[in-house]
């Protein structure tokens, strides 16, 4: 029997939906609302709310969107010949972060885990095939995962027959990093895509 | 300029209310909202709600409750004569998994802490002093923190001139550590409390 109050309980419950939040820091986070003050906790819920309301897939390229067409598929300055295809929102956030892509995104969704049930055909992949008119170059920046390159893989199966050029991040050292530190594989493809001085 | 939609933005800003968590957990945090089933998303908005409404504080003890009793002194068969001053009602939950502590709580709501301008008049302080008629002992099981051991010393001051035995948890080595890696503090108290086998 556990002696919390029950909607307490399943605040904590529901909390773990958060990533890496265990059953310890759920807790934790939900004695924290129940100590917020009045405001605090009207304004979180009313938060909460709009972001679920107003927060839309954009219709071209699936980014996060307050309206029809993101921000980036908006801009008529953006090069439409380049599409940089990502895992998810966040990846299009840290391209924009960098600042030296000038092209276009197309947020995928996910990627392909046939441990986790995920096939082709529940990213958005048949959205990018249709966008494929003005395009020249498709840069394919999944993450240097597993998962990643095999998504990577099938899309350059699936892009390169249709006379696009597709292309991977470079992999390589980190900036800032320390030779001494890197693993084995990151090492090996630092040599392996070194280029002339 | 931020490139994140402005409501996704406040969401991040507002669950840095939450302990120990950053801008970029805030952040993960958000999207992870973001990305809930609109069941999910419900559920989280109506338990937060209902937690907000429903918890209160007993009005004896002020442990969290969901009556103006809480279940620890509505229960006839504790024993009254024995209180047991605790911080907050994560350690009353901490007492009850333990489960050899059969007397009441009075939970203080804090420490006392001039650093961040928290004095006695803060905490709950004079409704434990209009408990004592039955009791003959006042456990002062504040944390072994400078803010919880000059707390204990206050309570001591204020208790003992009433002729209620105070008392204070015992200072020692923690079931299951190691010698060689527990504190000076930590040993020098064990061997300040040893006991003849």
């Amino acid at each position: 029997m556990s002696m919390l109050p029950l909607p307490l309980e399943q605040l904590a419950e529901q909390l773990r939906l958060l990533p890496g939040v265990g059953k310890k820091t759920a807790l934790k986070y939900a004695f924290r609302v129940l100590e917020l003050s009045d405001e605090q906790a009207q304004n979180l819920l009313a938060t909460i709310a709009e972001v679920r309301s107003n927060i839309v897939s954009c219709v071209i390229c699936h980014h996060i969107s307050e309206s029809d067409l993101c921000s980036i598929c908006a801009n008529t300055s953006r090069d439409d010949s380049q599409i940089c295809v990502v895992e998810d929102a966040r990846d299009v956030l840290a391209f924009e972060r960098a600042g030296s892509f000038k092209g276009l995104y197309h947020v995928l969704g996910g990627v392909i885990s046939p441990m986790d049930g995920i096939g082709p055909d529940k990213l958005n992949i048949s959205s990018l095939l249709g966008r494929l008119d003005e395009v020249s170059e498709i840069i394919v920046a999944t993450n240097p995962t597993v998962e990643g390159e095999a998504t990577a893989m099938y899309l350059t199966k699936l892009l390169a027959p249709r006379g696009i050029t597709v292309t991977r991040l470079a992999y390589g050292l980190p900036a800032g990093s320390d030779l001494e530190y890197a693993d084995e594989v990151t090492l090996a493809r630092a040599i392996e895509g070194r280029r002339s001085l």
